[in-house]
């Protein structure tokens, strides 16, 4: 989307006249204050800008680790480094599903790719998965115009979506999930404005605002606190939130505080809808609450990061460093409380995604006691 | 409670020898970093430090409303005064009915007062309203630690409680409302775990845990967003609040967010208690969503206090100044959704609570249309 008066991507390839290559992306840790790019030439610098944050949401992240899978081919392309690069880099955040599914799917091809190629083929796939990933979005995005239009037409005045994390642009390569059908809804002329949660801990609704502003959408922060007053009072239309991993129950497992919006917005007959590429859609899970909930440091609850009085990135602690922190990453939305998902095929009831990916695996069956 | 070795209320009467009297606070905008006392020597100062939240907790600005009215007496005993100073302490902070009743409470008193002894009259009376705190908050704490002592019971293991914002010692002139029950439990020996929420935007949490602290309490800080998530897991017991206000119907009015845990404690059949000295109870109200809900400033969203790296008062900006922002600071939990009201008198269901009270006037009747 665009930054100013240019278009950019999240990441995108670099490539030196000496033939050198890197990876380009923005520093999502600078923002909402500064816009900056940054190039990662290494695997090892990929691996250390997801779990830091500079590289985050879902969909990106799968990209950023097929990127960094090509970078180390061009350092080593031998089988040992396949399999190395593939387990650091999942383990740099545990819970989001698109990443083992890049990486799982760099690996498959590389492992029937001659060494010397591996380099070039790797390098081409990469790109492949990213110009995948922004197709998938401009058509999950495009349902979910027509969903939030189609309520907009029912209301007949704004239609006020809310929604949690980032899912916009840039936890993508380019459009995002949630924030794809937002986007594409307000540039039809759609009368929209949107509810951004701030997001403890980390502060994503910081960044959904930062982008909504850039392309001129109406929007209001609000704490993670506020959402269920403002269902309750009748100001939320639509709860929209994209998602780390769905099962193919269409449970959603995403940013911390996700169930909290989706619990509320039943007991408010507000509808609540994930956006996803399928990429997201986790086929073999059965049992949602057995997905590993990645627990964060403590101090991203006890520290606050933003800008001192002088402008420059600071932090203040809130609490005293011996206090006591539990800091989960994710949470479990039941499929119950799932109005619809959204994705490149079109919208479908939880217990119908699976009908609109029916060439996908079957779960295996639950094991005989 | 204590502090270290000493016993502390959080408001106290100040008389020095010369005849000068004053009001002692914890300034609570100081905690948890620093326990600091300030003396106010004027009703103005009192009405200052509500409105900036360095006195806070529904039942506490109520006696700090009275003793900020006997001050005002002494300065100047007319009727204009009692009118202005009722007025002006009622507009610091809208939404709790404590203020409302202690300041009614004085100014009805004083109105049948002559003049030259309203000064000793209404310093008095303050006292007697921090002591009725006092009594009331032992009473149902006691009550509430009955409650959770039969949790324990049944469970076999330690009780997880889940508690927003701050009800605690701090919040009342001593013991608290929730927190009464959680120390009175505590001192009890039920072996008990408090999982304390943040609360933004102001961050009471840190309050709270800084009380546990103190006091030896078990606890973990937690943002706002993991509640839902612990309920799901299995790891909360109860959820124990206070409130700023409840209706006769029992519906809660409190610190914005507290709905949110209401609804998904019910999702996960978790009991949902209010604890309040019946002085919080609003016997005049029938419609919930009729409270005004006070409105704070953007600012406390945009920006976060804390402390800075050389350990003094410091605030980052996470969002920038141009960005719009809403603030509501309570929010409404509906009666169905609470399972007891914790009262001086012992524990009601919402439906029953007028039947603990039932000397209080009943509800005017809807007015016919």
């Amino acid at each position: 989307m665009k930054v100013g008066a240019r278009h950019y991507r999240s990441i995108w390839p670099v490539e030196s006249a000496g033939g050198a290559r890197a990876v380009g992306i923005v520093d999502q840790t600078r923002l909402p204050f500064e816009f900056v790019t940054v190039e990662l030439d290494s695997w090892i610098e990929v691996a250390r800008a997801i779990r830091s944050m500079r590289v985050r949401g879902a969909p990106l992240i799968g990209v950023a680790g097929a990127y960094g899978f090509a970078l180390a081919m061009r350092e080593q392309p031998d089988d040992a480094t396949l399999v190395r690069v593939h387990t650091e880099l999942l383990a740099t955040r545990p819970t989001a599903v698109n990443l083992r599914w890049a990486l799982d799917r760099m690996r498959r091809l590389l492992e029937r790719t001659p060494r010397a190629v591996r380099a070039e083929t790797a390098w081409t796939e990469a790109g492949r998965v990213a110009e995948e990933d922004i197709a998938c979005n401009r058509a999950l995005g495009g349902h979910g115009a027509r969903l939030i239009a189609a309520l907009q037409a029912a209301r007949g005045r704004t239609v006020h979506v809310l929604t949690h994390c980032n899912a916009g642009w840039i936890a993508t390569v380019d459009f995002g999930t949630a924030l794809s059908a937002i986007y594409q809804a307000f540039d039809a002329g759609i009368d929209l404005h949107v509810w951004v949660d701030e997001t403890r801990p980390r502060n994503q609704g910081l960044l959904t605002a930062w982008e909504l502003e850039a392309h001129g959408v109406p929007h209001t922060l609000v704490v993670d606190n506020a959402g269920g007053h403002l269902m309750r009072r009748g100001q939320v239309d639509l709860v929209l939130v994209g998602a780390d991993r769905v099962t193919r129950a269409g449970d959603v497992c995403n940013k911390i505080g996700t169930y909290l919006k989706a619990v509320a917005a039943r007991d408010n007959d507000v509808p609540f809808y994930a956006a996803v590429p399928s990429t997201t859609i986790d086929w073999t899970i059965t049992d949602a609450d057995a997905i590993a909930i990645e627990e964060r440091s403590g101090d991203e609850v006890r520290r606050v990061e933003g800008r001192g009085a002088d402008g420059r990135a600071a932090s203040v602690a809130i609490a005293r460093e011996t206090t006591a922190v539990l800091n989960p990453g994710f949470d479990v939305t039941p499929s119950r409380l799932v109005t619809g998902i959204i994705t490149e095929r079109g919208i479908a009831a939880p217990s119908a995604l699976v009908t609109l990916f029916s060439e996908m695996p079957r779960a295996p069956e639950p094991a005989a006691v």
